[in-house]
């Protein structure tokens, strides 16, 4: 098994954690995951996780390079935000190591609204070094979520790829909340299936606004047609979800200006999400392309190979 | 006591009840208040809450006039809704009564946006009604809250005030559940004091947005900034409120459109909502008169007097 591989290749998050072992090219030749994420572990046992995720793996003599919330503040140690605009070789360059190098971290991103209001990001920028290779222009990139991410990517005749500017939107957390702790809650039932017709009737909703609250006037709609029975119960949590992420599509449409009509413009995240996106955006008239699951380690087999730590 | 009195009338909502002893013109005599919303009254023990509120006065020979949560599916017994536009008159000729007749319930009213979506009001328009004789021309009255109201009252050669429009804003839950459910919460400090600056910090940035998704964006901010330790742990409420009510008042102030730039603007609510509300509303170059706190009590006089259940 040894002589195959070149990287082990981590993306470890809030919820789970996911090794790959990469081989010459990046090329993955086996994978692990583990209900692990930085929520799950106690105490710190960040070195115990470590080991039970990598399994057999641990005997291995090769780099290990991880991304995520593990450099968080919360994780195992804290890797520093690198300020947009950011070269891959610039996140290359600032890799952190776990107290016992057990493994390097990537560095997280951050960047700053035109009100000067920070953001962050960590994790993504990985996938999103992942996925630039495939495209050759500028592209914006479209990772659904718990916190949404939209960023523009533009090509440096120096420095190649360069992650531009991004913002966040809270969107699959807020639905979460409304969903499991408010009013909106209460005339839902599960749906067996995707309710399409719902989800679209609520992205239309939401698209049409153009002031920053009405998406908060929008939503009680979802209880005033429950309470009218003008909506099946089993349809309410897709009009609100539509409602959601059609409130962030125009919003995000909006942010990515007009520049990004011609690039590429891709969806990174969990299939039945990047669905949902997917229909929200043809709704503003945008074709997206949804990338491969498995970003996030030629992301970090990228970086790998910029810090030097492996072969070309 | 009983010479003197006239009505009783109850203002009773969701979380508590308030029971107000109404003499000649309306004058109140006492007033008696219970933890005893409808969320609080277990197997629908309403006539012993009823009973409880009312103590001594249930000997009281006198008509009984409820508005609020009482009536709706959840509550003792479920009053219509009434379509807009709805005239004080149209209120005071739909009076459900509960199963003893212990009291009469003043209906919900309805409307539908431009999209034809509907929504619901149960409660506040009592206080319209009591809010409206103050004023002799057309007026906006916003009604913060869980569920805050934004309301359009014109005046009718005929029928006298007639409630014309209407639109629901889930700010203050969402805000609840934001701080109570999501990553928001996690770095507040509770604060002392209201954090003024940080409010008004809040309100401009949600202000200025323009299209529907950007609150969705703009609250991770909440979380940015305290990350970078730019915002004290102690503001970071009061920041979230701000985004939340900024974005609520340019929505409602869009919504109620130009012919309310010379209107009456009353506030009706909460003193330290009123507050917040008051220097939102400020940011958008609206100047809030505050309501009395007993328009409920008014209110419910106005339509007893119409639907004869009391002398003027």
């Amino acid at each position: 098994m040894n002589d195959d591989t070149a990287l082990i290749a981590i993306d470890w998050g809030t919820t789970s954690a996911r090794a790959y072992r990469l081989g010459a090219g990046g090329r993955v030749l086996d994978e692990r995951s583990a209900p692990l994420g930085i929520q799950q572990v106690r105490d710190g046992a960040f070195a115990a996780a470590f080991a039970s995720l990598l399994g057999p793996w641990q005997g291995l003599a090769v780099p290990r390079l991880a991304c995520g919330m593990i450099g968080s503040r919360q994780g195992w140690v804290e890797a520093s935000y690198r300020a947009c605009p950011v070269a891959i070789s610039a996140l290359a360059g600032d890799l952190t190591h776990t107290p016992g190098r057990e493994m390097a971290i990537v560095s997280g991103i951050t960047c700053r609204d035109d009100s000067g209001v920070p953001d962050v990001m960590r994790g993504e920028e990985t996938q999103i070094v992942g996925l630039v290779d495939e495209t050759s222009d500028a592209s914006l990139v479209v990772q659904p979520g718990t916190h949404s991410k939209w960023t523009l990517v533009r090509r440096d005749p120096a420095q190649g790829a360069i992650i531009h500017r991004f913002a966040t939107y809270m969107t699959g957390e807020t639905f979460a909340v409304l969903r499991d702790h408010s009013i909106l809650g209460r005339l839902m039932r599960p749906a067996e299936t995707f309710e399409r017709e719902a989800f679209e009737r609520g992205a239309r909703r939401a698209i049409a606004s153009r002031s920053g609250g009405e998406i908060l006037h929008q939503i009680f709609g979802a209880r005033a047609l429950g309470l009218f029975e003008e909506i099946a119960p089993e349809s309410i949590a897709d009009y609100l979800s539509g409602m959601l992420i059609g409130a962030e599509v125009a919003a995000g449409a909006r942010w990515a200006g007009q520049a990004s009509d011609e690039d590429a413009l891709w969806l990174a995240g969990s299939e039945v999400l990047c669905m949902r996106y997917a229909l929200a955006l043809r709704l503003v008239d945008r074709h997206a392309r949804i990338a491969p699951s498995d970003v996030a380690a030629r992301g970090l087999w990228r970086i790998a190979l910029h810090a030097g730590l492996v072969k070309g």
